[in-house]
């Protein structure tokens, strides 16, 4: 079955636009005569190999994408991918945020935020028999979520018996292929370099998703393990990693009508789903999504404005959340200007007209696309009644249900242990319980729930939660003020605020907790029982939406064949490559179009001293003076700070390295256009561009403004 | 003299841009051949006619341009033209800024703002040796001042003899040439429909001067004369004017490329000045502005933030004080960025090497280029020396002062009085006591002034004036709390801010003022003679300057001319015509290129539901729906909202008729981009566009959103 849906999709990628497609390093000999059609200059095969350059230099740091750029295991990825680190490492007193950072040397660099991690992909395998085996084949319901997640955890822990890597199997095609991708997972990362935040974070909210662009959107980790050259957790004794290859600078500049092509982990796009999870998600999911935002954002501008250090907590977060929001927005208005439902539905009802006009199709397909329909009406339902409540936990409660949750699971054998608890992930689960000193406040995170909460607790007890009701004392018709006092009172009588308190929960004993008068924990053993319960119904859900989801996309994969249509996987944060040009837009903003590149001039024009637009002063003198060294582009007469580019990216790509026709790095991918984002869901080849940060303005700022010399020797740039 | 000088612009008009040139009407069949080949389809002589079609159509506020657009004297012009009539209406309770407002009949229509006009030019005459006759032209400083402006008043008058017009004699050329404007004076002006401010104002100071633009800049007034179709203060029996001719709406849209004439009262260009004169205007005179103009902005916000009264009050100013400041900051901007000083200092470096060349050229000229500069050093310097000093009187000492004046003025024969006090300005000056209870309030005026005053305090006394010292109690030193006081104590001592008590003073005797107690008419009486010796100094000056820059210009144009290049006169708010063609740019903002058209998509785009970007709800369903009827683009698929055009303007054409190649009305002229001000400085033929509302728009919205089916079928355009 697997063979022949790579045939299927190596058949249909023939059909598929230049610019449309993640197609999975190894599709990519079979669209060879569109790459070199599109200008590239290397054999498309050298793609393929993961272990050698390119690809070898293409690294992930879970949510980001980032390349080594010299063999010292320097790392660049985008400002935005390192402004955890950045945060985490800035205090008041000394704002790297505000004021950028740089290591002159090794000594100077910096631990990144607890948890960061540097995945090296070594081996993709496809292990979709081995998931989904004949036996696993028969069974539905949890019975089939649970076999499933036993095979996958049986491949993972024999994989990762190479100490030092990371092994994940993904599902693609909606559970129809599974591919086991090891990765080296080095835990010793530390910042290098990032530039202010006028520069790395210019334009802010405001230019977030939009052209013309002048983000500098640029930063560096370097990677460090043990001196024998193995993953190792933070110690002064590590040395940089050496990679086995490294992105080369490109020697020459990018213009307009260039090939290029980008390297990364794309996280996630919708593109086959069907039309009543569109509905759902742009009829209310997302709606949703904005609405509690916007209300996040108020809450947590307003209870941190009058604290530096807090709203420095909060930094990271409140940018994401902007970051989201904007998304969000942006792909609802694309939807309501758009007839996609309309085409999607027309496609379901096409697909279902097909299967039912063959008797053997029918009978193969017709019973799971109904039920396929069923499960998802079932999810979302579960989903909006669950909606307040899953917002309504305060942070320090979910983090003692999973310290529970972990002491309950360290009693089975580790391979029955559940997915997420095994001793693989232990470390992960203490850097994140580490980490939450750092972007956590009692008084924030309070606000936060009490929002939610109070929608939650005006909902309808058959609507609520019996044991969460318990937990907090909510009763029908309670008072808001009550409310208030029942929540104060539960953050009062927990100590987890303390790092230390939270870290000696781990390794405790299910009796342990169960001995504690810390409210949080004794919150988190009394939702322990009725989460379980939950969480199998959610399994037995899960196993049969598997089994039911996968059919259909098999079916649909049939159908797109018999009218020669494209079929690659949509992303799910694996390896993916994407080609196309760079190239500006006729219809920009009304009344406008869009050029291909923007210029530091446009950086000068949009300073304002201040807020998003805080240009530096260095920056802007060295613009007046036109200070511009070997990095002026021949045509534009000035330095090139962002790029558009006609490739089909998303969330997970940031960072991701630009490459052209020769494999020379050129930029970085670090957004879209508001209006391309609904590619996400429906790929619109018209409106779909990428921004990218053209590397010379990244050179040109580190030596002309920042003087980080040390780096530019490093990455034999000058 | 003037004959020939008429020869030269002439003669040199023929070498002009075709987009470059604010020509007087009589000039224009002098450039038929350029205007045929832009695409005229009228002959160019119509144009000269000012009482035929289409100039007998155009008209001006004082300030702002206006056309006739109805056999009923309806005034179509722009919304920011009409804004103080709208604040002048509007109350907390009855907002006509943010609603905006329809009459739908003639008794609907609400009164202008007092001392509103409509000037319908008749006559355009050359008066030069009227002026500065033989006898004159052998006189020097104050004599020479007086002998003008006693020639001036004798025409005028003579030309006022025909009751209901205003005469005004207006100087070109530097003062090298007068000509006499008589113009019918329509005292009874009436609003008769503006937009909401989230149409009319869409966009607000944020996209002032920007590209792209979706600003609905559009308002009508109507014209009321007297039952026998004279000149008449408003009455309840007026009826509408009928004027000889208004303007034909186009019966097609326009589009890229299209010729288009701007007919209109251009008020202020300054490109034939000194180099000494941009680099005071540059490096002092503008950055003072600019910083004055965001102390005020940030006075009246503070002051006004809790009031909607006041704040509605000062709304009007607001905007003007928004307008300019960006309009200044915009040409520093250019400035900054220029060679402009340096190529002007060259220019005149070039035009005394050639003065010098030739001994009959240095005997006419060398000795008053070199007058006029150091007579430019005296009045720059003075002018410095007065900042504060004119910014530290309050509004209403202002008034007392014009009020004493007045009454001094009124002991002379009417002939003798002094220019601006005279007979027929009484009516002027009462509708501007009569005005200020609209846009005054003491608190912030008090505001503004200490401001000011707290900075003119703290200057050396020897930069002070010792009289207007001696009226506040101003010493050496003082702290800023007893200036406050002192401040205080003054405008409690005074009734002015009464708005009969203020009238009352119109009429009485120079005895009747030194006999009153009221604190403002005290210090009125006070610094009248200290200010009448200012003035016979100012005149001195003056009458020096008249004579030395006259004689600079008359050597400028000659060197001009013996290079071939053109000379049109500077913008003096008097009727000209401009003309090129609609055009978009290809460097617009940095990473983008303007196109030539906006359209109503951009609107919805930039809606947020409030502030600057409040489009209507009905306009934004209207749009959504795609209601557009017959005023879509048949190439944008949508209707256009605004368009730019290469045509030579400034503030002051604002409310222009934009006129197609038959002379039909397309649109209004309502702004230039940041970009193109420098023009009134140094004309840049790259950068300069003016920017339109399309009527198509204006038409839409009054059809499809507001509902002015009146005026739609009043203008013929149903």
């Amino acid at each position: 079955m697997q063979k022949t849906l790579i045939a299927l999709a190596i058949l249909s990628a023939t059909a598929a636009h230049a610019d449309e497609g993640m197609w999975m390093p190894q599709q990519l000999p079979q669209v060879a005569k569109q790459l070199k059609a599109a200008g590239l200059k290397l054999d498309p095969a050298t793609l393929t190999k993961l272990t050698e350059f390119p690809m070898g230099a293409i690294v992930s740091l879970g949510g980001c994408s980032a390349s080594f750029v010299s063999p010292q295991g320097l790392v660049a990825t985008n400002h935005h991918c390192v402004y955890g680190s950045v945060a985490h490492n800035s205090t008041p007193e000394r704002d790297l945020l505000a004021n950028g950072f740089l290591a002159h040397n090794l000594g100077e660099e910096l631990p990144a935020a607890p948890g960061s991690r540097i995945f090296v992909t070594k081996a993709v395998t496809n292990v979709s028999k081995e998931v989904v085996t004949a036996e696993v084949a028969k069974l539905s319901g949890k019975k089939r979520s649970d076999a499933i997640e036993k095979n996958i955890k049986a491949i993972q822990a024999s994989c990762e018996q190479d100490a030092g890597h990371r092994c994940t199997v993904s599902s693609y095609y909606g559970g129809l292929e599974y591919y086991l991708i090891k990765q080296l997972e080095i835990r010793d990362v530390r910042l290098v370099h990032a530039p202010p935040a006028g520069v790395g974070k210019f334009g802010g909210d405001t230019d977030n998703w939009m052209w013309p662009r002048h983000t500098g959107d640029y930063g560096f980790y370097r990677a460090y393990v043990s001196k024998d050259g193995k993953a190792a957790d933070y110690s002064k004794d590590n040395v940089p990693y050496i990679p086995q290859h490294y992105l080369k600078l490109a020697k020459e500049g990018s213009k307009e009508g260039d090939f290029v092509m980008v390297l990364g982990y794309p996280g996630r796009t919708n593109r086959h789903r069907l039309p009543s999870e569109v509905a759902f998600t742009f009829d209310w999911s997302y709606p949703a999504f904005v609405k509690s935002s916007a209300e996040s954002l108020a809450i947590i501008a307003d209870t941190t404005k009058d604290n530096k250090d807090t709203a420095l907590k909060y930094a990271s977060q409140v940018a994401s959340i902007n970051n989201y929001y904007k998304n969000r927005q942006g792909m609802l208005d694309s939807y309501a200007g758009s007839d996609m439902l309309k085409r999607k539905t027309a496609e379901h009802e096409a697909l279902k007209t097909w299967i039912n006009a063959n008797p053997a199709r029918k009978a193969e397909y017709a019973g799971d696309i109904e039920l396929v329909e069923k499960l998802i009406a079932q999810r979302d339902a579960e989903t909006q009644r669950d909606y307040f409540l899953s917002s309504s936990k305060p942070r320090l409660m979910n983090t003692a249900r999973m310290l529970y949750r972990l002491a309950n699971e360290n009693t089975k054998p580790d391979a029955e242990r559940k997915v997420g608890y095994q001793v693989r992930d232990v470390p992960r689960i203490k850097a994140s319980v580490a980490a939450l000193v750092r972007n956590y406040d009692e008084k924030v995170d309070q606000a936060l729930v009490m929002n939610s909460l109070s929608k939650y607790a005006a909902q309808p007890a058959a609507q609520r939660s019996a044991a969460f009701d318990a937990v907090i004392g909510i009763k029908d018709g309670m008072s808001k003020a009550d409310l208030q006092a029942a929540l104060e009172k539960l953050y009062a009588g927990s100590k987890l605020g303390d790092a230390a308190e939270r870290t000696n929960w781990i390794g405790k004993t299910p009796e342990e907790f169960k001995a504690s008068t810390d409210a949080f924990i004794q919150a988190a053993v009394a939702l322990y029982e009725p989460g379980m319960k939950e969480e199998a119904e959610e399994e037995e859900l899960g196993g049969k939406l598997q089994q039911a989801y996968a059919n259909y996309m098999k079916a649909k994969i049939a159908f797109m064949q018999s009218k020669g249509q494209a079929v690659y996987p949509d992303a799910n944060s694996t390896l993916r490559v994407t080609f196309g040009k760079i190239a500006g837009r006729d219809h920009g903003a009304d009344g406008t179009t869009w050029k291909a590149f923007t210029t530091v001039a446009g950086v000068a024009a949009k300073a304002t001293g201040e807020g998003e637009f805080n240009a530096p002063k260095a920056q802007l003198a060295a613009i007046k003076a036109k200070d511009f060294g070997k990095y002026v582009d021949p045509i534009l007469k000035s330095v090139p700070v962002a790029y558009l580019a006609t490739l089909d990216i998303t969330g997970g790509n940031s960072g991701s390295a630009a490459l052209n026709a020769k494999g020379e790095w050129i930029g970085l991918a670090f957004d879209g256009t508001l209006d391309s984002i609904i590619s996400d869901w429906d790929f619109n080849k018209a409106n779909t561009r990428d921004i990218q940060v053209d590397l010379r303005y990244i050179l040109w700022n580190m030596k002309h403004v920042d003087h980080a010399d040390n780096l530019l020797k490093e990455m034999n740039a000058e």
